[in-house]
This record gives C-alpha cells, sequence and structure tokens, in this order.
C-alpha cells in the first residue's frame, strides 16, 4: 500500500473514507449509449476484435473519461476473455449476446490450458497501460474480471441462461467437475488481476452478475469462496490492489459476502433500498451504485427520486454513486448529464 | 370459514397448524414430466386449448394425484387467461412461450374489458367443478391467479423479458397506465379468485414470479399493494378461502410481504436457506418450499440432502413441501417418488 494517502476520490473510498459529493462511474459506461462509441466499434469488426485491439480499446475506455470525467475509467473488455485465453471456442454473435463450445466434463477441462496463458491476454495489458498514460490526475483506472461462478456458468451453458440452469444441474450432477472448474477459473483470475494491476489497474471490480440463483448450499463453494480465493491471491500478491465485488440480488448472499469481510467495497444492484441497507452495512465497508439504469432512460422525476435516495443514504458513508447494473444502449446522454449534475451539485 | 375444524393437512397447515409428515404437492405438478400428460396434452391442440377443456383440463389436474396422491390439486391453467379474458390476444408458441399484442398505454387499456367477462372463463370454473368431484377426502383444491405485477410484464412486453425491462421502464415513464393496470388487474383477480372459490377452489395462490426485478420504490404501488387489493378483497366476498403468497428473490420484498400480514401462507423459492429463514418468520405464518426443482432433476445425495435440510427446518412449523419454482419436463419420475417417500416417512 502506498504511504501516502491517494488523493484520486474513489481510491480514497476505496480505503473508507467517505467523499462528498460523491465520485461516480458507471457500469457499462464505455458503450453503445455513446455515438463515439458505435463509430469505433463499427471500425473494429467483431465485438471480442474490439477487446484485443488496444489502440480502440483504450480510445472507447477513455471516451465516457473525456465527455463526462467520471472519477474511474474501467477497461474495456470483456469477461469471458478468460475462457477464450484459457483455449475455449467464444463468438459473439451480433444481438444474441455470447457462444461457446460448451465445457461440461473433467475431459473438456483437461483441454484448457492449466494456467492463464498471460500471454494471450496482453492486448489488455497493453490497453491498460495506454490508458494509464491518458488519464487526468484524479481519475482512478479500474480492471475487472467475472466471479468463477458467473463465467463458468456461460461456459457450460455456452450462451447466457435463465437462472442458469444448466450449470446448476450440473453443479448437482457433478460437484466435482464444478469445483474444478471454479478453481481453475479462481487461479486463473489471480494472475489476471494480478498483471491487471502491473499494467495500472488500481482497483479491481469482480463480476458475480448471477449468484442470486444459486441455493445457499451452492453459494458458498461455487461463489463466495472462489470469490475469497481471488481476493485473497490478488492482495497477498499485490497488497495495494482495492477490490470491488459485484453481488447481484439476494439478500442472504450479500449478507454472507458482507461477513466473509474480503472485499474493500460491495457494488449494489438496484433492487437494493439504500435507505434501508446502506445503515445496516459496516461503517468502513464501501459500497458502490445502486441506480435502476431503467431510472435513467426514464430521466425526470424518477431518475431524480432515485439519485436524491442514494444521495440521502450516502451521505457520510464511503460511498460511489453507479448505477445497479450497467447501463443500456437507449440511455439519453441528457439523462446521464443531469443526473452527473445532481450528484456534483448535491449540497 | 367452517365452524369444524378441516381434516385436509394442506387446509390445517394454512390455518397455521403444524403437520407431520408435512404434507406436499409441487408447481407445475400437472406437466410435461408426466408421459400421461403429454399424451393428453397432444390430443387437445393448442396449450390455451387445453386450458379451456374442462374434460382434459380435469383430467391433467387429477394425474398426479392418481399416481402421487399428493395433497393439493391445482387447476391446470395459466396466468395469462385473464388478459385474455380481458380481451387481449395471447397465443402460446411451442417452445418459445407465451406471445401477447402489447398493451402500453390507457388508449390500449380502454380496449380491454373494464371488469373481468367471467363468463369467458366458464370453463376453468367448470374445470374446478369437475376435480372437486373426483378429489380424494384429504385432498386440497387450489386454485391460482397471477400477480398483478407479474401479469402486467406480459401484457406490456408481449412475452417474458430479462428483469422485466420493457414493464419497469414504462412504470417509470407512465407511472398513471401502469397504476391503472395494475389496478385493474387486481380487480380482475379478486372476481377471478372468488369465482374460483364458488367452483370449488379450497385455497388459491397468487404467482408474484417477477418481483425480485423491480427496485423497492415500485415493489410496494406495484406488487405489495396490488397483492393486499387481491387478498382483502377475496377474503371480504369469501371469508374461509386460504391464500398462498408466491415469492420470488429478494429478501427485502419477502419481509415486506411477511410483514404485510395478509398471506396465510408464504411460498419461498429455492435460494432462501430454510435452516436460517424458517426460524426468523412468525410462528402462525404457515410456510411453503423450498427445494430447488434441479435437484430433484438430479436425485441421488443433492435430492436427499435438500430434502432433510428442509424436513428439519420445517420441523413444528406449518409447513407444506413443495418445490421452489415449477418442476421441470426433465424431471424422472423415479426421483419425484423418492422425494415423496422421503417426507413420507420422515420421523
Amino acid at each position: 500500500m502506498s504511504a501516502v494517502p491517494s488523493t484520486k476520490p474513489i481510491l480514497r473510498v476505496l480505503s473508507g473514507e467517505p467523499v462528498w459529493p460523491l465520485p461516480v462511474w458507471l457500469m457499462r459506461q464505455a458503450g453503445r449509449y455513446l455515438p463515439e462509441y458505435r463509430e469505433l466499434r463499427a471500425e473494429a469488426g467483431s465485438f471480442l476484435a474490439l477487446c484485443y485491439d488496444p489502440r480502440r480499446a483504450a480510445e472507447v475506455t477513455l471516451q465516457p473519461i473525456r465527455r463526462f470525467g467520471f472519477d474511474a475509467a474501467i477497461l474495456f473488455s470483456d469477461i469471458l476473455v478468460v475462457p477464450h485465453a484459457l483455449g475455449q471456442d467464444v463468438r459473439f454473435l451480433e444481438g444474441e449476446g455470447p457462444r461457446l463450445d460448451p465445457v461440461t466434463s473433467l475431459a473438456d477441462l483437461a483441454r484448457l490450458a492449466e494456467t492463464l496463458p498471460l500471454e494471450r491476454l496482453a492486448p489488455v495489458f497493453e490497453t491498460l497501460d495506454r490508458v494509464k498514460g491518458a488519464l487526468p490526475a484524479g481519475t482512478t483506472l479500474l480492471g475487472f474480471c467475472g466471479a468463477p461462478w458467473t463465467v463458468a456458468s456461460y461456459m457450460i451453458a455456452g450462451k447466457g441462461t435463465p437462472d442458469q440452469a444448466p450449470a446448476r444441474l450440473l453443479a448437482y450432477r457433478d460437484p466435482g467437475f464444478m469445483l474444478s472448474l471454479v478453481d481453475r477459473l479462481a487461479a486463473a483470475s489471480v494472475a489476471y488481476l494480478t498483471a491487471q494491476v502491473d499494467a495500472g489497474a488500481e482497483a479491481v471490480q469482480i463480476f458475480e452478475s448471477f449468484g442470486a440463483a444459486l441455493p445457499p448450499a451452492l453459494f458458498g463453494p461455487l461463489s463466495l469462496d472462489p470469490i475469497r480465493q481471488i481476493v485473497q491471491g490478488l492482495k497477498a500478491a499485490r497488497p495495494q490492489a482495492r477490490v470491488i465485488v459485484f453481488v447481484r440480488g439476494g439478500g442472504a448472499n450479500l449478507a454472507r459476502v458482507v461477513e466473509a469481510g474480503f472485499a474493500d467495497a460491495i457494488a449494489l444492484d438496484w433492487t437494493f433500498e439504500p435507505d434501508l441497507l446502506l445503515p445496516e452495512l459496516p461503517e468502513r465497508l464501501a459500497t458502490q451504485g445502486n441506480l435502476d439504469p431503467l431510472a435513467l432512460v426514464a430521466g425526470g422525476d424518477p431518475l431524480r427520486h432515485g439519485v436524491d435516495a442514494i444521495l440521502r443514504a450516502a451521505r457520510g458513508r464511503a460511498h460511489i454513486f453507479n448505477l445497479g447494473h450497467g447501463i443500456v444502449p437507449e440511455t439519453p446522454i441528457a439523462h446521464v448529464e443531469e443526473m452527473l449534475a445532481q450528484v456534483r451539485t448535491a449540497e
């Protein structure tokens, strides 16, 4: 850890310090709601090609910083570059999301790399290096990865699935395989995040997008334990790295992550009531979130009231203003500007 | 309310009385995992045709009672017969789920019936009447409807949608329309459930399948309040009717439904830990659930352990054994039999 306290608002919050006005960034802030993103995306060809093109990926990472002055820039990439680097076939179909050749057995797993071949992810690290050199002084650079269960659910089903039924069923049928898979992903994620930090990431977010559908008996071994393994592995290697854990849904699951105590910050989805939840959480645990992305699409009173509720509850807390899920393509840019004005001028 | 206490195990539980062994039924128990269902379903033509064919609908309602001796028979129908009876076009596409002509404005709503035309649902009531006459003495007859928000989310999007984004966005953009729609559905549901009780239903379940994606500010007016309106309306008209409310996900939402106190029983999805949750709930509130349907598909240890956890936690409580969601088509019948043996022979 640096001996000199950071002057970057997000790093201060991630050390447990309340900062006002709240620092702010948005999940999926480099994305299709921005015309400048759509232009570069069209040039790049496929989505994965854009992820592996350091010049363009750095540029789209920086676009929302230039336009809105967010307090964090988050690496433009995808959680599925990890299985891709391990050797799984991954495609992104326009308008349909990712498609993978399913990995459903120890034999399939044996065909993937045992340890993450970092050289295949060299473009990602080069992207971070380029962004780092171009960021304003107060802006925090964030890396990220998917949590093992979330990534595994795509690897097993070969696509996104309601309630992750194929992966959940396999967790019952073949727990040995399932534990091997999340363990392989946890180890790969430690290596990946460590390399991201070495390339310039000052904090990272771990996305557990699909933990809510896990029954409690599976949540421990498949979600909580592997995330802990990643955070502890990363912090053992790079003690200065800060970690935000994004937990979707599930009151009980959230309580278990908070209690486990390994996260510097918990990112909350839009279904949590800030007025009720934030006062219940440990004071030194930073929080992040949690405006409904659709309130940002709608604008007007729903947006103002939603922002107000977060500002009111987060007053005096170490909190980063964010959405409760990724910004959606149909979001009007004017609404983002209104939201930022409200957050930044709050008394 | 009948002056003589019921001898039906499920009605006893719904009056707050612990019964052992736990009575049991399964959500979607009349369904595609049964060969006798698949046969009748093929004869009937479309799914909606089967719902509106009292002879066949009564037969499929009774099939799982004959095969497994469940403690409740639940009317074979669909939550979307309500918008269908109100005048919305509803089709069921094989393998794709329901499709409706979207209703998204007060003008669209004005084209639907103001009050539920009960005569259009006469086949449903005839189904209940037929089932009533054929049930074993200890078997409870259940009716059901969808909660207004869940039904509205289909009416607005015209299909099932991830996180009910179209309906959620419209709730922000046009709260007046949204409140009119759920209010129309709540009133229709009171009339519908009252008529179901008159046709023989002894208890009803209200399915709020999609409440988890609602932010707290919308959960009150769009989910909790209309469900309360239905329960209070039904109980004012038919005080003997018992009501089970199925709440998916969302720890905070569940707490609000429990606190509201209008339900005789809460049906829990598979993501709640019975050991932790059940002791926290009011003793006289009956509960129902909550085995992961995929544990029933998997069988073996995951099934035995899942059943055990529920039996252990429900001991001494007024609890109905059930799944935490509908039984899935690939469920082996042998696993249902093993589960029943375990529940029924538990000491």
